[in-house]
């Protein structure tokens, strides 16, 4: 890559989420482009690099980030695959944006941890868009200016229209929830010190097996309390909402918005049916951002710290979840690196 | 009536907002009962006085204000109606709360203002009930407080699911906009000075020769101007919204508001579906404060002045409706009794 | 009393709710007055009574329900003064309006249950004014018309600008939290059978000794969870919300609205200040809603069992509040009397 | 440029607009770069042009527009320059994205119009950014949609902080309520026949000649009526907000919203400061959507129609704001290129 250069990115997987960030990268990102996609579907990977020019199609993830054009990864492939991609990535001293999960559990994301610190620098960013979502980081800006005092407690709702037929009961916390983790950690600036999960009986649309909704508890080290309700199979759409509650003053964003309709006896507007529509945006503004800071040739954003800490906080929380215990997390002291 | 007892109130009138009256004081107001019902047709005003202790039918509005436990008169009859009812009430020197219009037009309200003056006090509440609804008065105390300057414009809203079958296009000004004229001299405390009537292409709802909407523009001697969307027939409920736009701030009413309702893909609340469901509470402090003021034995809220403005302004705005000029507002110098 | 005069009230104390409660009978309600007032301090009750023409003014409840021309009492003495008064109600046969709570325990409450009873009828309405309240009034239409479908969990806040200076932990259950009990058990139809009290790290501005805020969770025999939100000193208003989420949507009350302003640089609305200011007409509907039923002769709104609930609750409430523990909450089987 | 190189684009002007629009092109936009940045004052255009790899300062348009590696032209260069500037773009059939106004009267606005007719192609797109804007896109989308009927009225609020000190009456039209018309005819679908102008007594804040705020009102050739209240010195913040009254309903745009804050007696939200914070993805998506169909090799958004169209009805708006009077907009029969 020239230092002006447009920067060339591998896209491992091109699933959902790995198809829409090639087409971002192609034709939303400014300063980047599709070097290159990876999937073990050859058809597949062969058939999305014809629509972009200059794009080569892989099977080999180690293959493709070998390439001269590749100066950057985003991994985007299920997340068992993301540890071996990640250390792949490290051998090539490769910036690399990380969908989440980081890794499925504690132990691997410690691994990778451990990896980039051999390393000896930062390369890791994890994808946690909601960082980049503009309501969330004008909380975030209100909570760290202080003027509302410190945040004492912090009401989430994370609902969905419904799951697919493949969701499981532990999807809830690590596909959902660790969405609510992150932004907790992020916005208070506290480690998740426990979790507990309680169960209302179930809502008669919650797949057999699942109990669909579920409030989830977080104590923080700073001694916050967050609660989160998840709500998989809400039926309505999709819907984020987070409440700071702080010592002179509340602040909640996510309220649903824009254009106001008078119709029938009602007025009101829409809710987003998907979190695609509803943080389009973020994602956006997420790969720019990843975009930008690689070409400066820094590393911002969510880091391998952040995807640890939500892969223990999940571990936590499944257990939580299964047990109906409190359940304390165990994390390692921060390494330098992080802190 | 002594110092302490229920006020004797007559009703004139058992249609709709007579009938609704007479439930309100039974019912709701405190300090009132209803003495005395009057209706032309015998058989109704019997049947209404059968359903409340103590209280007599009549078909003349005359015999009842003679009665003795009649203390006040309360006017709900067809506007036609109210002059004779009124010079009768002034007759036995009865306080009154006259339903609006004071009389269907200006020379006639005139004459009414001429007799209250004879009479040397004021006796005349008119029914403009909107100074009592709690975001009204809200609003009116805001303008007031001078915080946010002087008030240069008002948009207002005024807008019906629909209208009955006996409609016409002057009813809506006399009927409808009537209510924002008083209320623009009310919030503004300034006199209406010219009236124009602009008209889209009619909705395919609107019945056969009425031109609705209209957008309705007043001028006022302070320099303020109003306008007034007025649609009769928009479908989807009863709204009714002002904007004061002044020199430091604007402030709004009449937004739907209450109960939020996530479903099925939207977000939003219900809006009336009539002006008894927006206005009831209005209805319901009208009437008290009404009733209160007069035991005190003072006469407060919307004059007779205020009622024979309405009118000329309505006699301008209809002109103005049938002409499409621009119509100049004709008004005597306000009496000595009004000021 | 006879059928259509006014329902004579003995108001039983006269302080900052008493006076309220006298002022709204002489003032506000409709079909009622004030025929007694009772405080055991003689100077303050003779002043109020001064006001208020046919009101007498005594310092035993005893004596002012023997008087004749008492039809019905409103307790709004000090809470442990309402079991001796209640039961004296009985005595006479009187219907009762009783401010929450109805006792201070559950022990007591069981006497007064068991009373009424032997009574063989209903007499007491407890003053759980948010069933009154429009809103609350809506959502609770909303749920039973099961259009939602079964709800499943509900979000509650309930935040103070501040506390008097004798403010105790075991108040914010006793004093505060006692209203989403009541408003639990009346919207969801369902017995609390357990609390549990989390707490956050305090507020820098809560009182020495009180742990400000709390989150009291709720389950029920239905198997709704319930959260509360409880923050007695969060500095900027009194505010009260409640978010029902159902099988097909969910419903929310309490937000501000009402009047909006833009003004420099924010647009928004104004909250209340306390209670009274936000649930003034919850109670005038409450006390005008038992007069008419007294009038009528019949007996609604929260009763005898329902304070009796609310009592055991709270007791379970302060013990989870002392222990950290969920409290599993103890009722007796629901006489036949309340069903 | 070759199909799937970035798009050279030789921005004309690096005052406010053009120097952001150049950050915009090099750092948001994807698929484009800046070839070349064209100013009079030399130094500026050599300082912009050194920030940026491979962009060339030039001081005279022509002169870019005959570069090799400048595929397109974006004029941000006084409205008086664009005349020439566009003139000189088609003698190369450059591609256009020309700030509005197209130019600054109907007369040289229709010699562009006659010039890129007898280019044969559209080669211009016109600067009105809202037609990008995501809450107006939806309402555009509503009423296209046909499912709230006929539009009939269009209820417009255009206000701004403050306006420079260079600012004129004239400019109320040509620079702010310029974008309301292109809104009205983009919204309607329909042209505006007549325009007349409506005056308050001006806000104290008002600077010495110019009446503001005003209320203009259009006509439209589809039977619609538009009013616009203009408010310049409003003195809060920029506020842009629409609604359209429809035959079965309304729809409404731009009220503030996002984060909500309670504190300190007071709930709400801000609202932005000027219309770079408050149109930002606007313009994001208007430099995206041209730069993606420049690539495309086709023109749309805006023409040059859409930008005679607006020339002539500001040239009505400006008399009807000096005279007082109704002016009729006069427009040639809409050429075949633009059908």
């Amino acid at each position: 890559m020239t230092k002006h250069g447009a920067l060339g990115v591998a896209v491992i997987g091109t699933g959902r989420m790995g198809a829409d960030h090639v087409r971002r990268i192609d034709a939303v990102t400014s300063g980047a482009r599709v070097a290159a996609v990876v999937d073990i579907d050859a058809e597949r990977v062969k058939a999305v690099a014809e629509g972009i020019d200059g794009c080569t199609p892989y099977t080999d993830p180690a293959a493709a980030m070998a390439a001269p054009d590749v100066d950057a990864v985003l991994i985007a492939s299920p997340g068992p695959a993301h540890e071996a991609a990640l250390l792949e990535a490290f051998r090539h001293d490769l910036p690399v944006l990380c969908e989440k999960p980081l890794t499925p559990d504690a132990a691997s994301a410690l691994r990778v941890l451990e990896a980039e610190q051999r390393l000896g620098h930062r390369r890791v960013q994890v994808g946690f868009m909601r960082r980049y979502d503009p309501e969330f980081v004008r909380l975030k800006a209100l909570l760290a200016g202080g003027e509302l005092g410190r945040p004492l407690m912090l009401h989430c709702r994370h609902r969905n229209a419904s799951v697919p037929s493949f969701f499981t009961e532990p999807m809830l916390i690590n596909d959902s929830v660790v969405h609510e983790m992150d932004q907790s950690r992020w916005l208070l600036e506290q480690e998740i010190t426990a979790v507990t999960v309680l169960r209302p009986r179930p809502t008669a649309h919650a797949p057999e097996g699942i109990g669909d909704p579920q409030l989830v508890l977080f104590e923080t080290d700073g001694g916050a309390l967050v609660d989160v309700e998840i709500f998989a199979t809400c039926g309505f759409g999709y819907q984020v909402q987070a409440e700071a509650v702080c010592e002179r003053g509340t602040a909640r964003v996510g309220d649903a918005h824009g254009m106001l309709v008078n119709r029938a006896g009602t007025w009101g507007g829409e809710i987003a049916q998907d979190f695609v529509a509803r943080f389009e945006e973020a994602y956006d503004r997420q790969v720019q951002a990843w975009v930008d800071a690689t070409r400066r040739g820094t590393v911002e954003g969510p880091s391998a710290w952040d995807g640890y800490a939500a892969a223990a906080v999940c571990e936590a929380g499944v257990r939580a979840q299964a047990t109906g215990e409190r359940v304390a997390v165990e994390l390692i002291d921060r390494p330098a690196l992080y802190r």
